[in-house]
């Protein structure tokens, strides 16, 4: 007798997850200690290893198989069902787009980003203009076929590839909240720190002392090391696969502060990886849910947490157990050091309050230059004086304006959003964790972070994909995604305490 | 107009170079720095990869191409139908065994592996044995299977993996020279070493220092930074592919010399592979030749070169000029001490003059056992009993006998003979080297290792697979392998010098 139709997806799909594992291990050599001139054949190893895992989903067997799967649907269990749906979407992606659309944007986006750099590096946006028209071209017909496909608007599919099912029209009245509201606190917050005295200065800690303390405290968070490492990169990011996670930092000698936060960070994201349920990891269905919820889990580490009063002071008993007594490791100077909040060109460089309103600015001309009512020639332009409407700043030039950020170069339009909805996301989670678990803040601030993270193993990291993110925040708050609890968290952590 | 099926053939086979490429660099991440955790999704990854290189040459498409081909050889260039010739052995190989013989050596292999491993921790072949025994039956049947499809016998198909074309009548008496012959060089060699006062002991240095003066000497010799690394593991090794070679050593606090020496012997091995033709690579025909040709490059580089005078010179004034001068690095305690020679039982500790003996055991023994003239379970006794006929010595236990090894426990019979065969072409090369380059001692006694890399480049790298060991030998020296010329250089360099 055959298997039946599902488990022979289930083996596809385990093909498809395990191409894509060694791919995301060698992305990450390549980021971490591949070295330079071997580029070229690392990139014909991802190529094909791409290709390989693109010909399962497109196969004929495939989509034979999810017909007759989906016909017997109704005696499959409910995580069953849930990895059907996603097996159908995944399909439906790979093959809404024509063999000679992908190879273009594959070719566009090497070449677009290449010309970036150079354009970043020289602030001269004409550099990259024309790889940018090419590109969005691409990325307009890719929308524009992805919605035919999915039965959305295009903008819609490029946003469901990021966070499976969110409707933009939510993003939309969600942004349009933060954008009214976040301008007025953030002045008011600038006003209440504007009389603190100077900081002491970060000391200066040697890069194989700050590498030592980076692993201590990845461990501490609850990061499993027999299942992962901690290296250093250009950028802090997390890649591997479920059961061998690499995060990354980068360490500067008088910037202790910055190297062990985005540990902190990265954590947020490796804890997620790390608890994905053993038995559907290789699934779609055992995939982290979305974007949103990445970033949330990043975020609700690194900052909800990690700029909270109970994490701070735990972290200056930890660092002046280690390093001795500073002025810079005190309490208060340490608070005062991470809840700066401060108006600034550099996204990647902005506090909590003012973080949203960079991917406002970006979310919102990229939707103009996908719907054409803005022209790529206009983008500095419009750049500039949303930058001046949102954060009321000028831009010097163009590196720290509409070049600053990788994602359109890279073709990764509906990308922005997820990273404020995480915002969003982290603040209720938090409000949720506080309701069901009073005491914790007790236990952070004594460096006991287990009830934590079995709380997120729980309520979020177990779930993986089985609900999309809106459902999954219902089911852990009983609530919708909304703007006011992390405007409120705001509120009261800048305005409210002490 | 379709392209001719020899260049449709060279696209397939550069899938499946690129295919093994990324698993190379897999096992390399797997081998330096893998969290041991991981170990279980990381044999998933490379299990896939290795099935679909597997399924590249087992394809009904590469069969029909390759009989087209064929058909057509003779308007193709020279290179093109060496080439040709080896896709046919290649796939010959691939599709010799039957799929569930595959599984089952893959299978066993793992287990057999795994008990090796616990049976030589704690010196107890009874563990191992079982294990061995399934695992002969297979590699017994393999050999016969490949054998037949190759028309050779059983024990030329397994020799004929590591070394193509390799005759083992050649090999038998070979080693019949070296065996009469070796044992009373040795002991002459022994008695001239006998009287020797001590030598000085090696100062401790810092294993960061050491990690320095590798990367140093590993760039002094050659060695391609720009698209290599050097990184540590358990047993050094070269890995990754021709635009990516990684090789590694490890590194004691007490010993110095067997860390930089490990370097040196795997930048023979690293060369080579950096210097295979751009054009070929990532073709049969473009691989290095042999395990044959690959260990004499590492033996020319570490003993025949690095045991000699001119470079333990120059090794001398790089030690003293990176560490201070030190009775350990004089001349002729450098000379005395790489060129001591003692019967050992362990085969990788062994010095160049006794190191022939060990394989000749292993040879002999690995044959009895696939013939079915000794049974598994006498292994003991029998590698007792030749340990003590050819050098000697009576191991006091099997970890340091018949356990010593992993080669077997992986299922690599017929692998052995090549490090000896590569013994004995590293001693011809060098003898061809001089009458070509008599300057060359000198430049390499000065650090110049130039004219040395390029000489050995155009030679033997640059001609990668275009001929087998034999005939690439005899184009380089004009003769065939022999067992005369390595015994006459250990003549000269051990009774003969000073």
């Amino acid at each position: 007798m055959n298997p039946a139709p599902y488990s022979s997806l289930e083996e596809e799909f385990q093909r498809y997850h395990t191409l894509q594992g060694a791919a995301a291990v060698l992305r990450w050599d390549a980021a971490v200690l591949m070295p330079p001139g071997s580029a070229g054949v690392r990139g014909e190893q991802l190529a094909l290893l791409e290709s390989q895992a693109h010909a399962i989903l497109a196969s004929p067997r495939v989509a034979h198989l999810l017909g007759r799967a989906e016909a017997g649907e109704a005696a499959l269990e409910p995580w069953e069902q849930a990895n059907l749906r996603l097996m159908r979407r995944r399909v439906e992606r790979a093959t809404a787009l024509p063999r000679r659309l992908v190879a273009e944007l594959a070719e566009c986006g090497t070449q677009a980003e290449s010309a970036w750099r150079r354009a970043r590096q020289e602030s001269d946006f004409e550099l990259f203009r024309p790889y940018l028209e090419s590109l969005l071209a691409l990325e307009r017909e890719k929308a524009w076929r992805l919605g035919e496909r999915l039965g959305s608007t295009p903008y819609a599919a490029l946003l469901d590839e990021f966070d499976p099912g969110r409707d933009p029209g939510t993003v939309n009245s969600l942004f349009a909240e933060l954008g009214e509201r976040l301008p007025g606190l953030v002045g008011a917050i600038m006003e209440a720190q504007a009389d603190a005295p100077p900081l002491p200065p970060l000391p200066e800690v040697p890069l194989a002392r700050q590498r030592q303390l980076a692993q201590r405290l990845a461990a501490r968070l609850g990061f499993d090391f027999t299942r992962g490492r901690l290296d250093e990169s250009a950028h802090p990011m997390t890649s591997g696969v479920p059961g061998d996670v690499r995060i990354t930092s980068r360490y500067a000698q008088g910037d202790l502060l910055s190297g062990l936060m985005a540990v902190v960070h990265e954590c947020g994201h490796a804890l997620y990886e790390q608890a994905l349920p053993e038995r559907w990891r290789r699934q779609p269905v055992g995939q982290a849910c979305s974007m949103t919820v990445h970033e949330s889990q990043a975020l609700f580490l690194e900052r909800v947490t990690g700029h909270g009063e109970p994490f701070i002071r735990w972290l200056a008993s930890f660092l002046t157990f280690e390093l001795g007594a500073d002025p810079a490791w005190e309490v208060d100077n340490l608070r005062r050091r991470l809840g700066r909040v401060q108006r600034g060109l550099i996204r990647v460089e902005a506090d909590e309050a003012t973080y949203p309103l960079h991917v406002l600015l970006r979310h919102e001309l990229e939707q103009a230059l996908l719907d054409g009512s803005l022209a790529v020639g206009d983008l500095p332009e419009a750049w500039n004086e949303a930058m001046r409407h949102r954060l009321g700043l000028l831009p010097g030039n163009d590196a720290e304006g509409c070049l600053q950020d990788v994602h359109w170069a890279v073709g990764a339009f509906g990308y922005f959003c997820t990273y404020a909805l995480g915002s969003l996301m982290a603040a209720q989670l938090q409000q949720s964790l506080l309701l069901q678990q009073p005491g914790l803040p007790e236990q952070v601030s004594h460096g006991d972070f287990t009830a934590l993270g079995q709380w997120l193993r729980e309520q979020v990291h177990s779930q993986a994909s089985r609900w999309d993110s809106d459902a999954l925040l219902q089911r852990v708050s009983g609530r919708q995604l909304n703007a006011w609890v992390f405007l409120d968290h705001l509120q009261r952590r800048y305005l409210e305490a002490r």
